[in-house]
């Protein structure tokens, strides 16, 4: 693996999943094999759980950490052949090239406009590091995926799971602002990879990429693919087809303890208490959040680590 | 102690100052005890000492330090039971439960309000970290106490006294802005653990929380207070009763040299000059502002370290 | 070497490069001479390039390395004996003594105002840390001097050049923002100390502190200038005459493919391209902007390196 911007830059996912939890138990076991490296972290927006878990897993390897909040510095220029004699102060291409010499892993968060859908697609800012980076590149949450929350999803989901083939749904949640597609789009590419029984479920308007979602189970009824879940993983997205528009805060589709039945509730966090998800549902043995919070470290950390190990 | 949110917190402060002097002369002897250990340090308001300080004695003690200022990432909502459809994006339940993963401590700043004072006194943010934050909690200054500082004046007055019991005055100063009572608050407290002779000397409308203050000297007499003091402490705070208010700005309780006679001048910084003391006064030997900023690391390592060896 | 403000803080420029690169062979060989020391970096303006490098450099050399954006927190006194009753929170005199206490180095970052040229070349905040701090005081670009970027640069014409004597051309270049002389002036300085055939070239009006300048080459003519350079180095700067102006973005003095013939094109980064430059001089081999930003790191530690040994 060289970069790490796609639940299927995994050699293999089931061994990952082995492999991080084995991690877990012992997650300073490997400081050697970050000796002497960076890692830059890189943010375009805001982040709480993925800045700390990601900064604590290369800490546990033995990496030095750098961080920058890229839009306190100036902005950047990802044209081509772009005359720069407005607001951006510095072209990607001298910016990627530059901080490859500082660091030897860059990690960027850069999350879509929701007002240029062809833009966003492009996965402009990933891609350009991509393209001018001379270092491997880990997304920490872009335009369309959220890989590293996936991978941790993926992980929680076998720790807790006592089935060969458990039921996991993915229902759309309100939530009072327009949101991105990534968190839902990661964790349908990565449900695919399982051996699980995925449906998805939204009101109607919410469809997402039909390139994702391929031939997974999609339903308008939430009630009926909830019905016998062993995971409920919560999520809001913004509308795919009438691009980054809130077509629906119906409240109906909250999930409540009596929709839940016997499933486990996922979210990636952070969740609207009361809009997304009744309080009672996340405050019971029920709810995994936190542990699956608690999972962001080892996902980042088992990502690192394979991306050091092949430097 | 589990916690540092109090002078009282410590369970013997003789010893802890001893111990922390002791730490002073060979401040990286203890690198072990912080190794593969995470600081959190989490700020909702500015700060200058009291974070480089703090960053400072968790790395003396070999600890990892990891900062974030809350406010650059997203509003935290406190409420119980609150339909969170508005500007808050994390429940404080989510928040500190999630972070108390990332971390072995977490350190917190968060100011008053100074316009609800209920709300102050209930040290809603400090004490919501308590409760749902699973890892000790540290104070770096709350609504109504800052006891790494009180700490840190107890350091350098037990450093620089020659007496049994010496006079320690503390003075209301005069200063543009509201401030909190926080620091006057935990330095009366700690005070009244002290076998020194405590005089708090202020203007009319200045009384601060009975509960606090307590059977301490008052008198609204800065020349009779200030009269063979060995120690002068100089501090603006806004109205108790008045809540939150200036009520004057009278230069008269500026201090000045002739005021001070042999007394050494303290103050916890920043200070305004030539408002709350004189230039001359700073600017003798009289002034022992710095040496008392540089016990403040010396405090955060004896509280950290402390943690630390209960965990 | 006690400060580094000014490329001839270094006892030999010569000895220094041939340091610096061959630190950059075996750059973590060093680690022992930073143990339990710490860089303060302390940046009143914003930074990439001087930040990251400047980090690497000294986690490099085993130091630790605390960060603050000053502006961020409150703004500072410099004035000698104002009553502070007004914007400014903290005096330098408190400012700069405290936190040499907590760092064994401190770094600044202070950009020119450009409208108040006495003040800038009084280098107000620089030369206030040096009376106030304790500390050596490495300059990361004040007002008028960017030596981490000129030594940078000395190392990198050493590297890249196969004459005794190379024709060296600093050329200023056209940017829509009033820029500081800062870059230039370090430029000058370390020229005039190297074996090298040295020429300024800028249109009429941008003439730079004759102080600076002294005797070197300067010529309106940039064709005349350019002729057999073996390095251009490009730059844009604000009037200095006409103090912090822009007089004049005359497209002509962009440097083109066919200006730069077989010279290699150095500039100190962030570029706007196609004002100050072509894409397809940055593009091309001739470029070595990317090698010259890698020499910061270097150039960085090896005065760090310098200081930390006479500690």
């Amino acid at each position: 693996m060289k970069h790490y911007t796609h639940i299927k830059d995994l050699s293999d996912l089931k061994t990952t999943i082995k492999d991080a939890i084995l991690l877990k138990m012992d997650p300073f076991k490997n400081q050697d094999i970050g000796k002497n490296k960076t890692l830059m972290m890189l943010f375009f927006n805001s982040s709480l759980r993925t800045r700390l878990s990601t900064e604590k897993a290369a800490k546990n390897l033995g990496m030095s950490v750098m961080t920058l909040d890229i839009n306190n510095v100036w902005k950047l220029e990802f044209e081509d052949g772009s005359v720069m004699n407005m607001n951006s102060t510095e072209h990607i291409k001298e910016a990627a090239h530059v901080i490859s010499q500082y660091a030897d892993i860059i990690a960027i968060r850069a999350f879509p406009t929701l007002t240029d859908k062809k833009k966003d697609e492009s996965e402009l800012i990933l891609k350009s590091f991509i393209k001018y980076a001379t270092v491997p590149i880990v997304s920490m949450e872009s335009a369309t995926g959220h890989p590293l929350q996936s991978l941790t999803d993926a992980i929680t989901i076998s720790e807790f799971t006592e089935k060969r083939k458990p039921k996991v749904v993915l229902t759309w949640a309100p939530h009072p602002k327009a949101l991105p597609q990534a968190v839902a789009n990661s964790f349908i590419e990565t449900m695919q990879l399982m051996d699980v029984d995925f449906t998805i479920t939204h009101p109607k308007g919410y469809e997402l990429n039909p390139e994702i979602v391929k031939d997974s189970n999609v339903t308008y009824n939430q009630n009926e693919a909830l019905k016998d879940a062993d995971f409920v993983y919560a999520k809001n997205w913004s509308s795919y087809n009438n691009y980054g528009q809130i077509l629906n805060q119906d409240t109906n589709w909250k999930i409540t303890k009596e929709k839940l039945g016997q499933a486990k509730f996922m979210h990636c966090l952070p969740v609207r208490r009361n809009v997304v998800v009744d309080d009672d549902v996340l405050d019971s043995d029920q709810s995994i959040v936190i542990q699956q919070a608690n999972n962001r470290t080892f996902a980042a950390q088992i990502v690192l680590k394979n991306i050091l190990e092949q430097l």
